[in-house]
């Protein structure tokens, strides 16, 4: 059976998460409809990063594989016609090797988080970047998450739904920018736990605001306890930009 | 009376434009039953850009009159709330001298409209971009652009509708830049005719796709024909980014 490999871009706020869920519309479930409703198969479609509820994608991988070939085109084409109006699109899809695994073979994952850094409340951006008020200093953010940087054992970022059979992740980059009001952080890593960069984005704003030295990120990676770190940043400002393989 | 300045970000597309209207909501009938809300009073709130239907801004400006006196901090959180949960915030308010007037008093407004050049439709950027599938050449878009900068009768590039008095006016910038897969166009001007940005990259677009040589734009200049210059893009790519004063 032919393999395809697709990049998604989509809008995180109506999905209940990438992975299909009984209690709700999740985009596994929107793109398996679409191969349905294009080729009659019922496929499953297997992705690099199981995103959260909310959680954006502008270059999130997924594989399939259908019983005949088609081109390429035809496949980008009739899947973007069937997901209308949902905010799924596939960017590209392409051919590839029968042993590609869009989530075992994934080398890196690179995410994006947006903070809006001002007073007043979100016209543009809503539902797409974290609105905090209080003034954040970034170049302190940056070199709190310079400890965070390399491997560690991350069960105080790690949620208690998590799955991974191993706490100890090797982080490669952890960048924090600001840009007027706006701050980007962006990290990557071959893989991370559940909520782990939501949960140091939300450890780092503590740093940011200044109530919590740079020094306390080593204390909290110590303690190996969840309790440790600061709370979970909000969905809607976590991005998927690009998967590696 | 003091006078208030006010700095304003906004989603076009639930609005019929800045303008009260009787058949549909407005950002100015919005913002002045915020402040009838918040005070009491009946005022006219008078904008640097009347943005047409669907347009954005980031930094559109306003002024207003109060009877009393208030904190600009008390103005500004308290429009917010009445704002609520409408796509309309203050960034800024501040106090100004009885002689500012947003639209008389602005000196340069800055327009930025943006383009998604790629096959797939949008998601994350619905409703904020302009999709065109056609590959783009931005440098020659950008080259036809510098043809339009200075000292013009733009009457090709203005609306039926326009009331201007005059359709002589001066580009300062016109600026087309490729990053990856989106295209931003930059202008400013102290003032433009209606639709005229709009109907610049219209017109542009053609350049881009190879259909009209760069050359050309002189000829839909001097033409001073409105039906000489290409389709008018869509608002929703248009955002109005800063007024000086």
């Amino acid at each position: 059976m032919p393999r395809y490999k697709l990049v998604l871009e989509y809008d995180g706020a109506p999905f209940r998460g990438w992975q299909r869920q009984s209690n709700g519309p999740s985009v596994q479930a929107s793109l398996e409809a679409a191969v349905a409703a294009f080729c009659g198969e019922q496929v499953q479609v297997v992705a690099a990063g199981r995103t959260d509820a909310g959680v954006h994608a502008r270059g999130q991988v997924a594989h399939l594989d259908l019983a005949r070939e088609v081109s390429v085109e035809t496949l980008r084409n009739a899947l973007n016609h069937h997901l209308k109006p949902q905010p799924v699109v596939v960017l590209e899809a392409s051919a590839v090797d029968a042993d590609f695994h869009a989530r075992f073979g994934a080398q890196m994952r690179h995410y994006r988080y947006r903070i809006v850094n001002r007073r007043a409340p979100l016209a543009l951006d809503r539902g797409r970047a974290w609105l905090v008020p209080a003034r954040l200093d970034a170049e302190m953010m940056h070199e709190a998450g310079q400890r965070l940087v390399g491997r560690h054992d991350f069960t105080s970022f790690r949620s208690a739904l998590c799955q991974a059979s191993s706490p100890v992740k090797t982080l490669s980059q952890l960048s924090v920018v600001r840009d007027g009001n706006e701050i980007e952080l962006w990290t990557r890593a071959r893989s991370f736990l559940h909520h782990q960069v939501r949960n140091m984005v939300g450890t780092l704003k503590l740093v940011g605001e200044g109530r919590w030295p740079v020094e306390r990120i080593d204390a909290v990676l110590a303690a190996r306890d969840r309790a440790a770190a600061g709370p979970t940043a909000p969905a809607c400002g976590l991005c998927l930009m690009q998967v590696d393989y």
